[in-house]
């Protein structure tokens, strides 16, 4: 079993997937787990996202997802909530499609107005789908990343309340 | 000017699509209205949305919602909230995008569980493009379609908010 | 007819009681009301909201908010949403008990990460009332007040969307 | 230590009080907790709560849901979400007032459409408080009730995702 990224950024090597990544490091320590850890960057699947014809990288890549036990999911802010990229990525799970995995959302702003949407917006969208979703959320803002203390605190927080089956993340 | 109704549905013909057109049909007839009255069903542009590079259909597509002065914004729940296949189409929109047009949200669902996703999801995506957004939004239980009382009720709370230039639908 | 503004702030002569009288006096202006206007400041009911007894200046205050056409609605935030003084004494009202009126939801926050509470949970509270509710919603940064610019763009969107039946403010 | 059940229904002997002894008794089964278990019923102390004035009632209440290492926090849903007198309650909580208990949200609605209240409203304001709260939360139809299945499968999941020290309900 892996912990895996999802990076839900329309352009590749974004911000967005730097913070994901480094969420994920500041989680994967917290848990000793030194093992496989996927990314799955959207941006390389977008044109394949919205077409309901099947396609091999996408379907990998709902394979990662669900068959992670964390899966780290990061967006920007778009019009004040997660990007539509990431939301047609995560309608392509089926009803519950995250049930007994436990899942983090991260997201990246410009303006800390739009913080709440953490809890009000994205949080609900991964219970919707089954998630465990531990508390709270994390909002970085843009202008402190790297942000290593906010990512500190929030994984300090974070990753006791994550509960792995004993060989999960062997 | 125009009426448009965009339709977030990734399937042609949906039930979202009559639905949408109804609702449509039910203001216009309150303001009026016998002009022109566009269609945008984001099925047909679905491959193209996630797309970076330009598309004429898409481009046609923005410039109808972006030139419009009522804008009838329809979406199934997908995840207990708006389609990823709608999101990715109004975040092409820049921000504040919106902004001097009404736009009217409208939420087919199978789940009566999931209505207060008109107000506490959708209607706040319309607000941050900056669109007048009358209240209450319509949330529509699939298995009451056609829905025409429940259409007809909205649409008298609804119309009245509806402040037009004076030549704004000629 | 006339305009109220309650202010939902235990502490009595808050910054929110002067942020929601200029709020007000900014929509009155442009409505060129220049008739009565009351204030409903909940700090002086406090006691007696949560009190299942009556109390005769509870029911005027319940009066004069259902019996005005523009009702500004004000709250520090207290846990990242309106305060519970405020609910209190919006659940003494009957349901859709704001029904044919207009209701502009106010918010004066200390931290900018709270600005998104006045769509995603202040605006769905007025709307389950049954108010019409003009966009956007104001959220005031204390460190802005007074604020006057912030006011001026706020009214001059909102103002408009206000549709009274012609004597309504005389 | 011991967990308590807040139960924010202004009057007493509620079904809602009815449902959260219900719900305690059935995470308290599956942690294995035998010992002390308090229920605030706030309607006992509703005309306090909104009064500046110390009473030694609502200090004791404060004080046991802040010693308590799981809270099962109840309400029915006035106006589609939590009641005035659950949100007075806890405002009296300073900042982060909740950090290191895990909250529980439990809604009792009449109206289906009411349930998202639960993730969109409820939650964000116990996490605002700092509390850990499992996924995902109860929303219960009163015509459901006693709702035995319900409760034992929602039980199901969220008991594994509270995580006690040790000794914490000893």
């Amino acid at each position: 079993m892996s912990i895996v990224t999802v990076v839900g950024n329309p352009r590749a090597g974004s911000r967005t997937h730097g913070a994901a990544v480094a969420a994920t490091d500041a989680i994967a320590a917290r848990l000793g787990h030194e093992g496989e850890r996927d990314v799955v960057d959207l941006s390389a699947l977008a044109t394949h996202l919205l077409d309901p014809g099947a396609h091999a990288g996408l379907e990998v890549a709902l394979d990662l997802v669900r068959g992670a036990s964390v899966i780290v999911v990061a967006s920007p802010t778009y019009k004040a909530t997660y990007t539509g990229l990431l939301k047609a990525f995560l309608d392509r799970l089926p009803p519950r499609g995250l049930a007994g995995r436990t899942a983090l959302p991260v997201l990246v702003m410009g303006d800390p107005r739009h913080a709440l949407a953490v809890e009000a917006h994205f949080r609900p969208l991964l219970v919707e789908l089954g998630a465990v979703v531990p508390t709270p959320g994390l909002a970085l803002l843009e202008s402190d990343l790297p942000g290593d203390e906010v990512l500190a605190a929030w994984a300090d927080l974070v990753a006791p309340q994550i509960r792995l089956k004993e060989s999960a993340l062997s």
